[in-house]
């Protein structure tokens, strides 16, 4: 009885599967509702793809860029590293006892995350800083991967690599399947995107740009080492986007996907470029499936880029209307 | 007469192709002799690549990184990138009259190289920086590209883009079939290395590693840009190639080619980390063919890292005797 149970769930999940394979190949977006988005998306492949066709694209100059947080994860009601980011303070404050003078450091142990982001964006990479400071990169990542393995979002209680965007994880297979390169371009500290962005997007580490704190190298026991140190050298946010482009990818995209008025320069970067060009924002507009948020946010605020949408002939998708599924599990 | 004339010539252009391609089908390195550097590598490539084996590395994983001057091209009897320098100088100095007071700036504009490289890696950047100044990175690069277009290298009168190492293109091919992702981490200015990565080694420019100027972000005629700074924000040399892997690649590579004293620290990472590794150092020892040089050169200088080869396990490929030919023509 109980064998024969396993059986059945056992080729219940793989009917499952086999169904959803057969529709994947048939509909490479199936999690899209049939609209102006999805249309304009399929369209867009299709024409830089088309041998001979006015605006085909070589392979080699297939660049397409996403922001991470709220574009291809859930990013409420704080920063998913923002909230490992208090861990590790907490971890590391009895050793720290002069942090309790320090009110950002005080609202974070606190966990009053919205104390810390009223700090800005500077208060935020400073208490990462912090945690991250005498560190390899290599350990960053490993400790970063540690608490993804086992942390849970507290609305959903699931892990938060579970709370990627489906319909996102088929427009990047998509445009891989076209010959696409995709990149992660993110505000956020690039060892931690690099500690899941490979096992949740099949994006490589050398494919993500973050934001960076300075290295330092040395040497211990006969070895080479880095160090990280609590200064951030690069801020990969806002107008630092277009510049993180230049100076990893060294190629303009011809797609970006933002979320945020943070992604207003990559967006505009992207699309100011000759030629057929994708811009879109992921519009936050289902409180009932995930959130809905945009012009008073503190996270994720999205105004200016929503406004210049129409005129810049940016795709603004609907997460309630456009999505028929938010999460892989759905 | 004329057309079977040419006909016979393409027949004979084709049949060598043909020839060339089984032989690179049967024989991947034809232009390694036999020995024990081309056994090395053919072994290094099937330890990590075969499945179940106790050196697998997964494809992901399989990260190699390779210095570019006198590594995959001819870096004598200057970088080729200062000959480029010297001449956007001279096309720069009638507009700056107060440059013929600078000793650097005068021994470069009176084509003594050799004095500009007295002044140490510094001096060069700062040539460099000079030349590049309120350029966008797309234009540095077109520049470049228009120069290497015809510029001609003085002793072989050929492009200097034809004086790339034909052992070491097969090398990258090889690697590359076998699932590597292949880089370039160079001391040399990024944009001027991105100008021919892709064409002359099918390394797209995102493959790229090297050293940079601050990039200012602006806005003009209703457009982003991006403004090169004379000053330099990162070297990509010596200590700093293990700080680029980190930032730019993500991963420490499971193997690196160098040849000179500048790669001492990136064979070092590399072949310090856990697992099967390879650090291979091109000796050039071949007055005939190329040049023979390595303790005493200004350009290039090899003395630490090949007194530490033998006890690092690096391999030390000899020019004259592991190549049977040295460029694509020959």
């Amino acid at each position: 009885m109980l064998v024969s149970r396993r059986r059945l769930t056992a080729a219940a999940a793989l009917g499952l599967g086999f169904t959803r394979a057969a529709q994947a190949q048939a509909d490479p977006l199936p999690s899209w509702r049939d609209g102006p988005r999805r249309r304009a998306l399929l369209d867009f492949v299709a024409a830089v793809t088309t041998p001979g066709g006015p605006d085909f694209v070589p392979p080699t100059e297939r660049i397409a860029t996403f922001d991470n947080d709220g574009t291809l994860w859930v990013e409420q009601p704080a920063y998913t590293q923002l909230i490992f980011t208090r861990d590790r303070l907490r971890a590391l404050a009895p050793a720290n006892p002069g942090w309790a003078q320090d009110p950002v450091l005080r609202a974070a142990l606190a966990g009053d995350l919205s104390g810390v982001l009223a700090a800005g964006s500077e208060g935020t990479l400073r208490l990462m800083g912090l945690t991250l400071a005498g560190l390899s990169p290599e350990t960053a990542r490993r400790l970063a991967a540690e608490w993804l393995a086992t942390a849970r979002d507290a609305r959903w209680g699931r892990p938060y690599t579970a709370l990627v965007y489906q319909p996102m994880l088929e427009v990047l297979a998509l445009l891989r399947a076209h010959g696409f390169a995709t990149f992660i371009v993110s505000g956020g500290g690039v060892e931690f995107v690099r500690a899941f962005s490979e096992s949740a997007y099949g994006i490589p580490p050398h494919q993500v740009v973050g934001s960076s704190f300075a290295l330092q190298p040395g040497e211990a026991e006969g070895r080479i080492t880095l160090a990280m140190e609590p200064r951030a050298d690069f801020v990969d946010d806002g107008p630092g986007k277009p510049v993180g482009i230049a100076r990893f990818i060294g190629r303009r995209p011809i797609a970006a996907f933002g979320n945020s008025d943070g992604d207003w320069q990559m967006l505009r970067y992207t699309t100011e470029g000759p030629g057929r060009r994708l811009g879109m924002i992921i519009h936050h507009d289902d409180a009932a499936r995930e959130y809905a948020y945009d012009r008073q946010s503190p996270v994720g605020r999205l105004a200016r880029a929503l406004d210049d949408a129409p005129a810049r002939g940016w795709l603004v998708t609907s997460m309630r209307q456009d999505w028929a599924r938010i999460f892989p599990g759905d």
